[in-house]
């Protein structure tokens, strides 16, 4: 698919069924956000507007993972050889990522529910993230170990930035025992840290 | 995936991953179609007739959608570079596009609703379009600005059939406050325009 | 992506977004067929079976647009230039296609139904086929005629091969009328045919 | 779309289609799993650990669905031609994969209910698996037959991993008649089995 010069592209199929996998996943949490039914007295506007909870959690999910998708890609740049183990790891990043649509549903159902629906849901949703975020860095780790990695990789600048992302993730875990409604904000300004470049890490 | 011809194809799966999120959301449409349930009396035929908005918003949604693609088709074979920016704008590009089967299911349902409930749905289906043609519009100028673009990309015509595009939604807007039914009919022409190809504009 | 030897890949986006719309088309179609509830008195084998006029509507539709890639694809390989008037008619077909599980679903819930919605039904579901029937012969006969066709094309033989498919998917309308059941398995039948290879028509 | 070295990849699109309809039948998985409504009593946490047979069933059937599309690629990596008879093959091997949400979601609704009902959805659920490993397994041998297999393959190898298939799904549907849960948990297990690469088979 990308990269076909001149040595043939090891891992194109791979890339190929994950850029599936993250494109329905993304474009399936718009069936969690429901039409609201026609109604005699038109309040059609009144129950658009309660519907935020829902607009806010498409939006923080879409956000996490089409940035987990940009980080899949820039990850796959870097890596030259096909591996049975890198396949195994990244099967295990997928099943995370068709797994999102559930949590984001639950959790914007869930978000003006009673304090202890709101803290669970919450729960599952960050949780999910930090899940995917450990899976992200092993994988990375794994790659960087096993010798698939381009000897031009900015290893050290990308290893840093993956780092941080238990650490973040796991903060928001603690976030959502306290408020369902930041830990939503927080994911989506998370997703936006990791859509930046890692060239900036390696400058520090 | 396209063009491979000499050069590596640097914007490869960015378009594989934009083909795979246009090709779900316009196939996702027709899941907004429900289908009437059996009745003892067989009245199917007046079932279906009376469907006819669910038709429309999901012709002028396809069309839509598959314009959008077309047009990012077209762009993306004139940019010769990735680009950190470009990344970013396709995603909230993607956004969109993910956003639209709600939009469109809602204007379906609530056509022959109450008269403040058409104006609403009309107004979140236009508005939708609208913000879309923003970011084509920005995206396209941002390409141009970064200079990735083809040196024989026909930038004028390009750039002054976009600039159309916030012109045209914009007051489709405006015919969303007059007639839910119009905005519907006018989208799908709009679409219609933006299938021409940009070289009749480059011969004015 | 497909036929890279050499010259590049003219069409290789277009047969991507295809690819896409057929491929979920496809696997949307099991999304019709609804999961029995739990019952008390474990009653579910009598449910399952209940349910054969979806499991023959899901074959019949799954065969149908298997058979339709597999046709487009013949198509495509033997295309060799992007144009205009191709990518209209292509996105004219994917409307259809994308359509196609609204008339399954119909179809299988109104088999059983009153007969005049029985009938209904099956000329939605057949109509459809003859529709995309007609398109698929428009479009080849317009690459045929604006020469985007490869020279070693077997044009004769696929001309008259896709000619049948409107009198076949015509007499499966008159079918229709008569006997939905038989007008389903017909129209597995007719996929079949449409499977075998137009190098068959060439020989006679 | 992979292994573009030198000749050119006749069966690209085949593995194109076969990624998309894997990929979007693997998401469609957690469609199946109802988010719990909002309950005035904060009961979402017992509602979440109730829904233990849908987390189950998702993940066996993402890993079944996983690994054949593992198998899947190490198989078409070995394949150098396109051939009509194979395309056919592929074909009714997904309309296995798409059918599989249909039997997942089944069992996961009856793995509590009544046990005639446990029996006969995990029937249809491991019966599933049994006919697609024997479809797996008639599609390589064909393939074997006909001669489309590189030189440099391992047939015995992948044969011998192969023919185990449909001997332990066969055992499977045996346990599907004492114990649905045991046949889900068994399901992963053999997925896990067939993710092994056939290479440690070929050491023996």
């Amino acid at each position: 698919m990308s990269e076909q010069n001149g040595a043939p592209n090891e891992t194109g199929r791979i890339e190929a069924f994950s850029d599936g996998v993250f494109a329905i996943a993304i474009t399936l949490l718009i069936l969690e956000i429901q039409v609201p039914p026609q109604t005699p007295h038109g309040s059609l506007r009144t129950a658009l507007v309660n519907l935020w909870p829902s607009y806010l959690a498409f939006l923080a999910s879409f956000m996490t993972i089409g940035v987990m998708w940009l980080n899949h890609h820039r990850l796959f740049t870097l890596i030259n050889k096909k591996d049975d183990g890198l396949i195994a790891f990244n099967l295990l990043l997928l099943l995370g990522v068709t797994w999102l649509p559930f949590p984001t549903a639950l959790l914007a159902e869930h978000l003006l529910g009673a304090h202890a629906d709101q803290q669970i849901a919450a729960l599952v949703y960050s949780g999910s993230f930090l899940a995917l975020a450990i899976v992200f860095n092993v994988m990375w780790r794994y790659a960087v170990r096993v010798r698939i990695v381009n000897d031009d990789a900015n290893v050290a600048g990308i290893t840093r930035q993956y780092s941080l992302g238990p650490i973040l993730y796991g903060a928001l875990v603690g976030v959502a025992l306290l408020d369902a409604e930041w830990c939503l904000v927080l994911s989506a300004l998370i997703a936006l840290y990791f859509a930046l470049p890692p060239s900036l890490w390696s400058r520090r």
